[in-house]
């Protein structure tokens, strides 16, 4: 990010770089990365963060135009430890997808009561009126 | 979408809302949707997705001051049935995670040459130039 390591760049501009992960899930596999450093979402401006944001839609968008497999394209974006981040300056992964790739999500989903999500819900704006984020 | 449907929501402005999944990977899973519709990132107007990406940066930070288990928080669309979209109105998934919360990814990551990445760059780039998005 600093210019010294080499990258191979799909795309740039003032404000961030589109380039290739160097540990692929699959071929194409992009990170958009800002250039101003922010460790995660707290610290990312957030009209940068709505641009990492537009940027990758337009990756996503090169990436089923470029002749590379894709039929579909996740986004993918780890804030913490906890949340599987390894580097720490924000990045925004652009992943090309076909069935039978090989990527996969173990999880189970949970079925909660209505009460539930509701009490959440109310949990999570009473979070919200507590943080000071630019709108 | 329609207001037909109960819904948790936690956060809503004149263009999108955030609400709880009703099948969540963990508790406080959350989806920011816009009220456009749009399929996908196609078809989604960038200055929406913008302020969806701001929207899901405030969430999370909501669900850290909520009180809801979250040591960290994964952003994650679906763009395309092979890429495990299922609901075919775009969404931007906000998940609140902490270590042994069960959620995995499954996939064997490549060691590409730099030449090869060079070449998916160029590709990409070339992709960019045959679709024509606004800035």
């Amino acid at each position: 990010m600093a210019g010294t390591a080499p990258a191979s760049v799909a795309y740039a501009d003032d404000r961030v770089v589109a380039f290739l992960d160097i540990a692929p899930i699959t071929p194409g596999h992009l990170l958009v990365v800002p250039r101003a450093h922010a460790t995660g979402l707290a610290d990312l401006d957030p009209d940068l963060g709505g641009h990492v944001f537009r940027v990758a839609q337009r990756m996503a968008a090169g990436l089923r135009g470029s002749g590379l497999r894709c039929d579909g394209v996740n986004l993918f974006l780890a804030d913490g430890s906890a949340a599987f981040q390894e580097v720490f300056h924000v990045h925004l992964h652009v992943l090309p997808r076909w069935r039978g790739d090989g990527f996969k999500l173990g999880y189970r989903a949970g079925t909660p009561a209505r009460a539930d999500l509701d009490r959440q819900a109310g949990d999570i704006r009473a979070g919200l009126d507590r943080v000071a984020l630019p709108e």
